[in-house]
């Protein structure tokens, strides 16, 4: 690692040129792909065989088994559930596997904590937490743009080497993140608020539909849909997250049962006292919306394409979308996503195709003279 | 109106010609677009001129106030906040308006309870309730395809007419919907677990972010964002909803609290008691995730049969994925469904290929024989 520039100017940014991937899930082999597409030489180990083949075979880094005789590592990304992070990073900093050590895990309290117990070097430890995540996991779900525009937490302690503080910003900047610097205390209670806590109060909400009936869940629409999206997450790995941010997320729980608890008493007194017991509960709905207009929109700079979407109806037979994708391969055009409804009861779907908006045309075009029921601008 | 069906064979549907929609905001103007491309005649009304104006300008129909000569309409559309529902079919009915009424309004007992007490005819109203919106409102929101696919609830009274039943039930087919008839009871109670009360949980999820930091902010993601997206909701109707749903709501936000409060409880003990304390939150983020997946998808009732997932890399260019359901169907494997993640910046994606379990050996052999890099069971 050197601290030249390459970009030039007046800024120093350090070099990062090889780093370790310590764990291929979702997150490391995110980091591992958006490092890669930088030039950056990455370096894979997961006690998983089957998840680090997979993160190879996507092309997210080599085997770090493969390079023991090389000199250390600039960086090690320890990409592992929060309970394990503190003795990973002890294995690695024994090892001596890199320089600088960095995590990437969503409590940063309890990792500190346990990284001092085990006594591991804090000079060269940085914890981090990038705010990318989906509800899928495992590196087949990694996407190197993952953290895009998205804020990086990082945290040092006090006894953190300026160095390493730079190297581990510039795995943030590498993965197009803002690196944000605050306090291991004050990160734990914002993502208690912002994160963790909603997770809960969606697990809540989903938990209730258990009790619904069939006619119930047909009644269900986008809206509980949302609501309640993050709830399809890993239990195990959100139990482990939320243990470890114990206190500041039972502080934010309480507030919100005593909320509801408000909110029922009030609407259960409709009967009684009419319109003025709803007053509780027209300031709820009033806090809840400026509350919700204080989060910041979709994250960065740089969207996505927007693609345009053509809906074509298709056979449900065997063979069927391979002729599609044929037609559209023969027309010239790249298919970037699909989704198919199933129409049940008739042998028909359609398959809605995801295609760069200057495309649209021709593949219209091209699909229709090759017989296809295509239905552009729906 | 007629009993003849022109689509022909044995199901008699009633012929609905002729519509009057009173009430030209978000949902009655959707309901009108889409009645005028089934070349229904539709009457509009609304005492808000510009509203009125504004559907008619898109093309939603005609002057409800130029038809007073004509016969009464086919069916009238009650599309007026739940308060008001029962005065406006009161006065619709006594001015013989149309031969059956229906409306649109998401809480059902006490608008029957409304009808009843102004001494409506029940013989010719059949409530209901269509599962589309948005958070945008008025007319120019609307979309002829905003029930498209969805259920309609239809909450026919013991007096009801059953030709009134089938006219609104045509209603519900000629903009698309899946009619589904149930008591008005289990309607609100069903709409409370689905709608009001993840409303509530959602508001409350959001009202808390008045208490983060601007660093606590920057650190909000896609999760937050999607829990509280409904709270951005209009506080003056959703207030009127609550309260006109005011018991059954009640009882699951008092549900949620106490869920709630075990959880922070729970929490609080995990350092005093250890790893034990934790069986309740675990067991939470279990029925949260088995709640979640009760939702249906995006296109209503029918569940789709548990697919096995195949994971394939293919490279990012024209023709792979026409060679890879190639591939898939020389195997003689239908595959009912596929998602698409790329790689941005590697020329390197991942199909998640939706197969029948009992075709998933077969096809990731005949895939891996044909040199495609197959993950089973990730």
């Amino acid at each position: 690692m050197s601290t030249e520039n390459p970009d030039g100017a007046g800024e120093h940014r350090p070099r990062v040129e090889r780093v370790a991937v310590v764990g291929t899930g979702l997150v490391g082999t995110s980091v591992a792909l958006a490092l890669r597409n930088r030039g950056v030489d990455v370096l894979l180990s997961d006690p998983d065989k089957a998840s680090m083949r997979m993160a190879y075979d996507l092309g997210a880094g080599r085997p770090l088994d493969d390079a023991e005789e090389e000199p250390p590592a600039d960086v090690a990304v320890v990409a592992a559930p929060p309970e394990v992070v503190p003795q990973v990073l002890q294995e690695l900093q024994d090892r001596g596997v890199a320089q600088v050590y960095t995590d990437v895990s969503s409590v940063k309290v309890r990792v500190v904590e346990g990284a001092e117990e085990l006594g591991c070097d804090l000079a060269t430890f940085v914890p981090g937490h990038p705010m990318g995540g989906r509800e899928k996991h495992g590196p087949g779900a990694a996407r190197a743009d993952l953290f895009l525009g998205r804020a990086w937490a990082l945290c040092p302690t006090g006894k953190a080497d300026p160095g390493a503080i730079a190297a581990v910003t510039e795995i943030a900047h590498l993965c197009g993140a803002d690196p944000l610097v605050l306090d291991a205390k004050a990160h734990d209670r914002a993502v208690a608020l912002v994160s963790h806590a909603p997770h809960v109060a969606a697990s809540t909400v989903a938990a209730r539909l258990l009790n619904g009936d069939e006619a119930a869940m047909t009644l269900a629409g986008q809206g509980v849909r949302d609501v309640t999206r993050v709830a399809a997450g890993d239990p195990h790995l959100w139990t482990a997250i939320l243990s470890h941010n114990a206190t500041p997320v039972a502080q934010v729980l309480s507030e919100m049962a005593e909320e509801l608890t408000a909110t029922a008493e009030a609407l259960r007194s409709v009967g009684k006292t009419g319109e003025a017991a709803l007053e509780p509960v027209r300031d709820l709905m009033e806090r809840g919306r400026s509350g919700q207009a204080r989060i910041p929109g979709k994250h960065g700079a740089v969207q996505r394409p927007a693609y345009t979407v053509l809906p074509v109806v298709v056979p449900d037979e065997p063979g069927s979308l391979g002729r599609l994708f044929a037609a559209a391969a023969d027309a010239g055009v790249n298919i970037e996503d699909v989704r198919i409804e199933h129409t049940p009861g008739l042998p028909l779907g359609v398959a809605s195709l995801f295609v760069l908006p200057e495309a649209e045309g021709s593949l219209a075009r091209a699909l229709s003279a090759d017989g296809w029921s295509v239905h552009p601008g729906r």
